[in-house]
């Protein structure tokens, strides 16, 4: 049997894009973690007829249903009232989350008001869920089979009621088969030419392994996802299926779930021992950032330069002015220049260099914006590659740093 | 009338967590700010009959249906074939889409393959969208007065078709009012403390302004919101009443919207004619890169160093080395030394610097994690700060990056 269910997120803030939902991805993941198939979610504002309309539906369609939001001293307890509605109950005051949210108001020295007061009440007929990191309980209730959990909106304090109270009764509740999901990073190949590549291997999975292509800025990640299964021989199942993947596109695979290739290159770095030099114009600290990022950068990455200007150049790098005069700041002689610059004056084994325009202005009918030139420097000599690199200026800061981190991988696998 | 919208992205990702959907605020924010209230977002998987059934439900309830996912060259055009159903209609080819794609995928050295021209096919009865940032085009839909649009699922050809082509058409399609959200930033009052103090303001406000708190760690932001107004009167409305509230707490005012300090900086830099440099050690090139997203840092962002090593410091800004033996490179000193160096090294107005430890290793009793020096220095003189900035790597590069952009600022007012 499938265990379906609905995550809805309450609040104002999420409708007029106020804020972003992060609330709803945390809960999902959770919940497929344990097996539990999410088929939808859905956000609505802090409306009594609204909640109710959403929930109703929900307790009809599927197994579970998870609310978070519109619990907080100032909501009006409109979810609290509401589910009492929904399930006929009338409203009692729970005394163990009274004394709860006065002894964590004193400790942290503010005043235990009547909105504090009201926050203890809750409907008769729920299980109230201990909320040891804030003050709004979790609430649990059940009708015909279908369960209906809320918890409050602050994502910290939503964790860790699903952690250590929601999903230990879930698993008790249902008898859960698992959902492994596994992801491939692939870099390098455009999705439309990966899946041309990929294709005979793409028809040969079996229909319980259904693939997903996610693709981004810089990467392509391959998801293989298999639902109501025995989890480890599945697992193991995708890991072979992934294994003769690998042998198909080598150089292109960087590895797996959330690996970046800045990471896997700070992992090359780091156990080669070899430093880093970084020379941005249109990428301006972007590269520096991804690297500065990671706790340990600090053994290899010696110096970032980020020069906007073009005295900069000259000065901080010692591009030669002739250089940039005679090609045009965008160019791959300035490219190389700064590359090896960079390298020559922090004493680094790489260097790294971007130089382009980044937009919306800028651009000519020679050198569009977009045009981005990369190049890298070792003993091994220097490249250079040119990138046209989008339109949008924030995708352009990011597939260049993206396509400058790619070719240093390169460069320093193959040398 | 008020004119309501519903938004549905689609992806499997979503569902499994896999990514957060910002999408869906991105789309609510824009609908927002041309007057179109969204009463729902909901989000589904990869499968044509849940499709159906979501943007058939819509399709009833709501004027207007932005659906998003689904459109890439390897999503076997789900999206595409569902709407073509629902709205009884073949698909055809379109000339204009194919020859977009081929020199957009040529420019970037991609073969066109079939999955590509794949993308070109769209429901006969469609208005095609120009998605000049990428390969799959925007749709729009009506029936009875009802409009569905669906748009690709990469944020920023979102962004950019929302902003080109959907919302000019629903400005002329609609009569729309205003909806005026306008959010006061308050820091150290817990969210009951702050409702108690500031409950008589609150009460006295009309009934077509709605106040909602919006509680987070560190902050707590009051949003004053009103649907369907005069624009203008209701916006000057608002600010009379948040300057009343600034009255009642004036040392709990940080500030109004998402007005970043960078972009403040920016626009002060900018109508001042004035130039800046970066000197960042533990915040890793975050600052350089704060500004030089934003279009336009290039009139007066010079150069930005990271120098993560003592030899940088010495070599690119002239940290005298002895400095730096005796006082540590985490010091006032250092932190001086490096702000005034790459000022100089320059010729920038302000030369900005941190140093510090990000961590997790490197801290000592003397000189924790979270340790950061701040120095801005300026023709009026230099001055240094420390900050304690957490204990979680990326906080404390995020926190010291906000604070040495937050002395800048003051120092650029105050000078």
């Amino acid at each position: 049997m499938t265990v379906q269910a609905c995550v809805i997120t309450i609040g104002d803030e999420i409708l007029i894009g106020q804020i972003v939902d992060t609330n709803a991805a945390g809960i999902s993941r959770r919940l497929n973690a344990i097996g539990v198939t999410v088929t939808e979610r859905t956000s609505i504002g802090d409306r009594g007829d609204r909640i109710a309309e959403a929930v109703t539906r929900a307790l009809q369609l599927y197994d579970i249903t998870i609310i978070t939001g519109g619990l907080g001293p100032t909501k009006d307890d409109i979810t609290k009232s509401t589910l009492a509605g929904i399930f006929s109950s009338d409203m009692v005051r729970n005394q163990a989350v009274a004394d709860h949210v006065r002894t964590m108001l004193q400790a942290r020295g503010i005043a235990y008001n009547e909105l504090n007061q009201s926050q203890s009440m809750v409907p008769r007929c729920c299980t109230v869920l201990f909320n040891r990191h804030g003050t709004a309980p979790g609430m649990w209730f059940e009708r015909d089979g279908h369960i209906v959990v809320s918890l409050p909106g602050v994502p910290f304090e939503m964790e860790h009621l699903m952690d250590d109270e929601v999903l230990p009764r879930l698993r008790e509740r249902f008898d859960l088969r698992q959902i492994v999901h596994r992801t491939m990073i692939t870099s390098g190949l455009a999705e439309s030419i990966l899946a041309e590549r990929i294709a005979e291997w793409e028809s040969s999975l079996p229909p319980h392994l259904h693939l997903a292509y996610l693709p981004s800025a810089s990467v392509v990640r391959l998801r293989l996802s298999a639902y109501e299964v025995d989890g480890e021989s599945v697992a193991n199942e995708i890991d072979a299926r992934f294994e003769a993947l690998r042998k198909l596109i080598p150089q292109h695979i960087l590895g797996f779930e959330n690996a970046t290739l800045q990471a896997a290159v700070h992992e090359l770095l780091t156990s080669r021992g070899k430093s880093l030099a970084v020379a941005e114009s249109c990428t301006g600290g972007s590269i520096a950032a991804r690297f500065t990022a990671m706790p340990g950068a600090s053994a290899y990455f010696l110096l970032g330069a980020v020069t906007y200007s073009n005295r900069s150049k000259v000065d901080v790098l010692g591009v030669p002015a002739e250089t940039i005069e005679r090609y045009g700041a965008v160019s791959e002689q300035v490219a190389r220049a700064m590359a090896e610059g960079v390298r020559r004056i922090s004493g680094a084994d790489y260097g790294v260099s971007t130089t382009g325009i980044a937009g919306p202005s800028g651009g000519t009918a020679d050198k569009p914006v977009g045009t981005v030139w990369i190049a890298v420097s070792s003993a091994a000599g220097t490249v250079a590659v040119m990138k046209q690199s989008g339109t949008d200026r924030g995708q352009i800061i990011e597939r260049a740093s993206g396509a400058a981190v790619a070719l240093l991988r390169d460069k320093i696998i193959n040398n």
